[in-house]
């Protein structure tokens, strides 16, 4: 039985990489960067070369490894094909078939925020669960959906792309990224909270630290913690949208915990109590009780994530 | 290789019973009475006695019968066992259990709603597909998801409970079964149209030939397809609903298809194509083109679908 595993974690600066034991205990993380010119035609390359000098290194055996987990950040069929990686700079890359025949080692291939949240459902804040929906509250608002321990990939790879629920459909004053107006992201991400500050900010009547020209997400929770009313006005908004929207999900999927990660949740309980009380109220009854976590493994979950994959 | 499957539907005043070629092909379908009296404890010992029964007057075999499936309209878990069945007048219940031992033959369990949305991706609106999400318009509002070819249940049997979804938590003018106020049930069941269509003839201002103390689902559809103004206003109200709703649905489990049924979807390509305008507007990118279409098996999804729970 083999004792490693690798977990790849394909970002658009830097490749975070895991050499991980079976168990999930983390023996050794480091980082190359990702080389996006010539359209990205050195990124798997530069993969199997820092596995390979690892390998060496540690004078592995192949019958003692697993496999190779990857996440990158783009849809990903079922043959761990890639058909577009913008922030790559990739078109059309067969990822495990390349990265097979220069290891000789078995590969799997998931999307980056997916595999995040196999991450955490294997050794974070969804330990012991095999059913999750991971919320990445980002720059913009990622997702991962796991039932029976497997990822949901969805149709066209659309799977848990959450951010892009449609959760404010008469809402105009701003457009999403991906050209819709009144997704979940526009108002849950750090970007999206940003928006709902400054429009709070402009018929703001009453005093406040935030000013809408620097304010950023986490002065706002800052300020949400200090009870600063105008915090608690964008906060309540957040709240309703992110708490709603967990419910609505819930009613499809009926998880057993939500595990919230990104850079908004540094904000930490709080934000997790504000979201989950309005989460309560729209649950349907069965699902009233499901657990709000913080995600635990940061920057890492990607990793453990891959690493899961390839144990699969 | 066994040649037949039973697909066994309970519901509340009858029991639906087929028998099927592994194929797909239904080859005997009939119905028993529901005896629900003290504590509903005759009704499976009925179902038993007409499968024997169907069992000894074809002179079946058991090595060519592959097993029974049976859908019961309450939450089942892995074990095939049902905390509750109100409409059967059940407590717990080891249904699989039970049935097994007095018919000495592999029995498969599953709530209705899901194993109606099996039955449409096995031979009905979402054949040759595997990822679908079910969406019956009756007096309430029921789902049924299936991915990868399996029913998604949910953690606490609450997996397809899309009637109960919050989509308007704002809404205070009437309350859902649930307790809740909000769902989706109450906009677009036949029930919610009928309050939909009370709210808009309320404050109608033109003609029309709806009359708010007999308005029935049908009436609203009859005189949208006559281009009765106020109709129009009250299925754009349901089509803005659901649309939405389904377009969030697919950004969480991304389907191959929607399939749409119950008695209300009989108003057919007119409301899919009303809701269709409004999913296309507010789905993600990914998703736009998948198709919405209607069911085909009817009333029989379930007995269909309990005969493919029997061979997976």
């Amino acid at each position: 039985m083999a004792k490693y595993v690798f977990g790849i974690d394909v970002g658009g600066t830097t490749v975070k990489c895991g050499l991980f034991s079976i168990d999930g205990t983390v023996l050794e993380k480091w980082e190359i960067v990702t080389r996006t010119e010539n359209n990205g035609e050195h990124i798997l390359p530069d993969v199997a070369e820092t596995i390979q000098a690892k390998i060496a290194e540690r004078e592995l055996e192949a019958v003692d490894i697993a496999g190779i987990g990857i996440g990158v950040p783009g849809p990903v069929n079922d043959k761990g094909e890639v058909p577009v990686a913008v922030n790559l700079h990739w078109g059309y890359k067969n990822v495990a078939g390349e990265l097979r025949s220069k290891l000789g080692l078995p590969v799997y291939v998931g999307n980056d925020a997916n595999v995040a949240a196999l991450g955490e459902m294997w050794m974070g804040g969804g330990r012991g669960t095999k059913n999750l929906i991971m919320v990445t509250l980002g720059t913009g608002v990622g997702g991962g959906i796991i039932i029976n321990g497997k990822i949901l990939t969805g149709s066209h790879g659309a799977g848990g792309e959450i951010g892009h629920a449609n959760v404010d459909p008469g809402y105009t004053k701003t457009t999403c990224n991906c050209g819709n107006q009144g997704c979940l992201e526009q108002f849950a991400s750090a970007t999206g909270i940003v928006n709902l500050a400054k429009e709070e900010l402009e018929k703001a009547d009453t005093d406040t630290c935030l000013k809408a020209e620097t304010v950023s997400a986490k002065e706002v929770f800052d300020a949400y913690k200090a009870k600063d009313a105008v915090a608690e006005r964008i906060v309540a908004r957040f709240a309703e949208y992110l708490g709603n929207a967990l419910a609505v999900f819930a009613a499809v999927v009926d998880p057993e915990v939500f595990v919230i990660g990104g850079g908004v949740s540094k904000a930490g309980q709080t934000l997790i109590d504000a979201v989950a009380k309005i989460y309560r109220r729209d649950a349907f009854a069965d699902c009233k009780e499901t657990p709000l976590v913080l995600a635990e493994l940061g920057n890492d979950a990607g990793i453990y994530g891959a690493a899961k994959l390839a144990l699969q």
